[in-house]
């Protein structure tokens, strides 16, 4: 069964926890709860709007080893617990001291969202898509994907028990493919970009043929989108309750970095860290970087690109969130700022050989901005930071150089012959 | 600086936390906790000796989120959670309502191993060697690896910032070479089998040009393997502090599979939990199924074989602790029990479709046993039931089969005319 909006009322409500309303990020205009994502009046984007209960450091401490712990914080039911999701999140801050000399910081932390269920941050924002998809009666979840996110709906569909069908641009990762089909959901390549596949999205969503699904991020979007807050929660309850004075966070659509900015907010707002200046930094590959040129050019509006890196998972060339994002690096005091493909390789594999963490290609877009911010003078080398590695390196092997280093014969004399010791 | 055992003394029992001595398996000598792995008496294999303190479920759980909240349990030093090391464990029991419905059991979980840093069950026993190499003083970190190991290792010593030079058998699959070679270590392939590796791993120890070398799964075997037994402590916590009445492991070198025993035995001789009956049955792929065969043959030696099997992690045709693994399966009611390849490509589908858990090659190893075993009448039906996956499908991408539905244009019609509506 699929509810509209105005059916799904006050059940709805009680089902999606302190949420209580969607709201036009535009003109402020509110909706119930149900599952559309644009305002009829502006065609502003939806979002959640809260009214918080009690929540405290200590019930959150109670709570499970994922992001259902910040269950109060978020539109979900308050048993979701108990019901069969991926329960992502909680991965490790790695303290990140051997990376932090080298870039020259003093103190440094790695989110290492690489270890969630299916490698990528992605399941953080599916967990929650999954449970408003449950509340509406949908029956197939789909999304359009530059990889890591067809993975994650997979996996969540089959752990949920829902149909999936994903659709993704032809030409991705062999890793991405495979993590995607051996669900046992629908993959369906388009020949065509990123924003090919998402515009074919909007045109399926506005068929009766699409009226059970639930596309985690179109129109579920406003729910799916929450689910980037618990990156803000996990960070500053993992420094000990204290939000970090500068962040850098990849741009795809730039939602996440701006729902980072919200849970920052919401933690700031009930009392549960001290309200201190933080600022926030935007990273995308040159090859992909509308928001970053805006950015540079002192623009309001992101003039779309065609993308051309192979930071395939931040290849949105229109970035639905890009304005936010700008407004958000502006207010905290922050930027956003791009490297080249090279860096990005050079950068994965300084992560890799400082900290032990194989980051996918964004893990290395944001190291790259990390170290080209610290050259430029852009960050303070005093000052508490935090990298994002979003994505897994084993999905985007091509992109790394890493071989044996020498094949021998299995002897001693072969190992020194070969000049090894 | 490398101490010798006799050296190493009342220091290094401090850094070990409550083991308090290396002991023969075979004769029951004892030796001061050194970098040694066998016996002088009887060349025995040697393991650690405890003398456990207080430790209460309480404790326990106020422990950090890994494995060190067990460290009360293992001979790593009591500052351990403050050093660098990749911090595995506290990964996911699954409750697997779907595949248990399938294979026809009342209780299943799966125990998800491919969330540890390197993502495989690996990180947990490199975490205990880095430990014991630090104490020891060696300079390099090595081992001989079926593949997942050198990844870990490679990690680790990263992380911890030691030397690394790892041996692989050659013709690995490219997601173990890759995120081997990407943590900045040497990675050296071998011509031949993994038994061919171990051999030139142990000649290489006796060289001189070994002697800072600290071979995880040699000379600091005895701390490594213990690692496996924080397995058995989260199983029995996450279960709400009982032990499964039956749990299906993988058999490379059998290791894993007598600690995950020696694990359930020190929580039900602290009083953790209660002491109730538990079956241990070991998995091994047809194509290398040594311990099988000497169990169906009712053997107490294991015969070598050449292994011939996709599942590469667990292909090692001289297991070093088979007849423990004998004796471990039939003390406990188990049974040892071998699947084909493609029942292994059959059951990685079936878990991920099931379940969104995408094993590597030994996880369709035990998920196959465990079905066998089921469809044969050799587990209880009516018994908690815990399967392991020990490692990630992204590692193993050639054996699966899993490849987009359709490519299609970026339109309705397109989408129509596919049939896939």
């Amino acid at each position: 069964m699929v509810m509209t909006a105005t059916e799904s009322g006050t059940s709805a409500a009680r089902s999606f926890g302190p949420a209580v309303a969607l709201s036009c990020r535009e003109c402020g205009q509110q909706y119930d709860l149900g599952p559309r994502f644009a305002c009829e009046q502006c065609f502003g984007p939806l979002e959640i709007a809260y009214e918080f209960g009690n929540v405290s450091r200590e019930s959150i401490g109670r709570g499970p080893n994922n992001i259902w712990r910040y269950a109060g914080l978020l539109p979900v039911p308050d048993n979701v617990a108990e019901l069969p999701n991926m329960n992502p999140g909680l991965t490790p801050l790695v303290r990140a001291d051997r990376l932090a000399s080298e870039v020259g910081l003093r103190s440094l932390h790695v989110k290492d969202d690489s270890a969630n269920p299916t490698h990528s941050f992605k399941d953080r924002v599916v967990a929650m898509a999954v449970e408003a998809a449950r509340t509406f009666g949908f029956t197939t979840l789909s999304c359009s994907s530059t990889g890591n996110l067809a993975g994650a709906v997979g996996a969540a569909s089959a752990r949920a028990g829902f149909r999936s069908c994903v659709f993704i641009p032809a030409g991705l990762e062999e890793g991405k493919i495979v993590m995607a089909a051996v669900y046992g959901g629908r993959l369906v390549a388009i020949d065509g970009t990123y924003d090919d596949v998402n515009r074919f999205c909007s045109e399926l969503i506005g068929d009766p043929a699409g009226e059970e699904w639930g596309f985690v991020n179109v129109n579920l979007r406003p729910y799916y989108a929450e689910g980037s807050k618990t990156l803000a929660y996990e960070i500053a309850e993992q420094l000990g309750w204290r939000l970090p004075e500068q962040i850098i966070v990849p741009i795809a659509s730039g939602s996440q970095l701006t729902k980072i900015d919200k849970g920052f907010r919401d933690l700031i707002a009930l009392g549960l860290v001290e309200d201190r200046p933080y600022r926030i930094f935007g990273a995308q590959a040159t090859g992909c970087s509308p928001v970053a040129r805006a950015w540079e050019d002192g623009h309001d509006v992101v003039q779309p690109v065609k993308p051309d890196t192979i930071a395939k998972s931040l290849a949105i060339g229109n970035p639905a969130d890009g304005p936010y994002v700008l407004d958000v690096c502006r207010r905290t005091g922050g930027a956003v700022v791009h490297v080249s493909d090279a860096e990005v390789v050079d950068s994965i594999n300084l992560l890799a050989r400082t900290e032990g963490v194989f980051a996918e290609t964004a893990g290395g877009v944001t190291t790259g901005v990390l170290r080209k911010l610290v050259a430029e003078g852009g960050l303070d080398p005093q000052a508490e930071t935090v990298v994002l590695n979003t994505g897994d390196g084993l999905k985007t092997l091509s992109a790394v150089d890493a071989d044996v280093t020498a094949t021998i014969k299995p002897s001693l004399d072969a190992f020194k012959d070969a000049g090894l010791l």
